[in-house]
């Protein structure tokens, strides 16, 4: 097998782990933890249905690119919790470490490419970041919803901390930060998610 | 919610039934079965990596959105086993079913995007059907040899059967055609491949 074949399978044999990498977040239908493989199609597909809610007009092929490689990093680095703000102080440079790791494997052409993408997507300032950002934050939102909470009653997250953490998603789409804002309400209402 | 968004939002909900569709293959990373999402966002990731080795120019974006969508129907059709010939008399007729229901789901324009999509995927005559086939076989190929042949000792697969099914990656790609026989070969010299 000439040698650029051989390093893209060894790649994808690799990036296998990533179904291994567990969340916080319970998938909807059953009652076990999503893990991130399973998590990045998810994000792909609402990428596939929900493109047109963007804000900006965005280039879709660059957003499923984003979106399949950005949890790509958790392999070497894990699954940092959204609300664990002493994890998110290193969080960045654990990350970067594991994204030279595994885009190494690759031909350099195309570790530039997936390095850039995983950057671009972790800047989030382009139109296209902004929209994959804002796909990643609804996604787990909706399950923590249809879970009765779960989540937020594990780790005891307040309405006020989901609030300041998921607002950005009107930076992608304003129509989805209003989906999120009504699964919000309805999650104080129903009482599985505490009001601050 | 306006009408149209909430049919998205309804179709995304509803797909997350796909994290819980067990593949006959293991993950290679561990020793469970894989799921159609995770093998789903695999075969994306193959995409995005190997598509420079498709026989001919094909439309990334394209074959992307067949990959993720082309294992929905299994939601209510389940998994029909590569080697299982019984099962695949009535396979189309159980699928279309359940792309009628699931695509049905989302408003009329995505709705025969979808459709056309998976017809195109199930059909194999356009070059983005064939190369997103043969990354489809590709794969459980690539799992199976790095489990020891699991899944083909357990249903008494021989080396026949693997090579017939698997032929056909080579009207997608020459190039992955030929990692699929070394893989074949290496399997059947290691002896976890039975030779016919």
């Amino acid at each position: 097998m000439e040698k650029l074949l051989k390093e893209q399978i060894n790649f994808i044999i690799e990036i296998d782990k990533l179904k291994t990498i567990e969340r916080k977040t319970k998938i909807i239908h059953g009652s076990r933890l999503e893990n991130d493989a399973e998590h990045t199609w998810h994000l792909a597909m609402m990428a596939l249905v929900l493109h047109q809610h963007s804000n900006r007009y965005i280039d879709l092929l660059k957003v499923l690119k984003m979106l399949l490689i950005h949890d790509l990093v958790e392999i070497d680095a894990g699954d940092t919790f959204a609300y664990d703000t002493a994890g998110h102080n290193d969080k960045f440079e654990r990350e970067l470490q594991a994204a030279q790791r595994l885009f190494g494997m690759l031909p350099p052409e195309q570790e530039e490419e997936f390095m850039n993408l995983w950057l671009e997507f972790e800047r989030k300032e382009t139109d296209e970041a902004k929209f994959a950002s804002s796909l990643d934050r609804l996604q787990p939102l909706i399950h923590n919803h249809l879970n009765q909470g779960d989540t937020w009653q594990k780790y005891r997250i307040t309405s006020e901390q989901v609030i300041n953490r998921n607002q950005e998603i009107g930076n992608g789409s304003r129509a989805l930060w209003e989906v999120a804002q009504s699964i919000i309400d309805s999650s104080i209402e129903q009482g599985i998610l505490a009001k601050s």
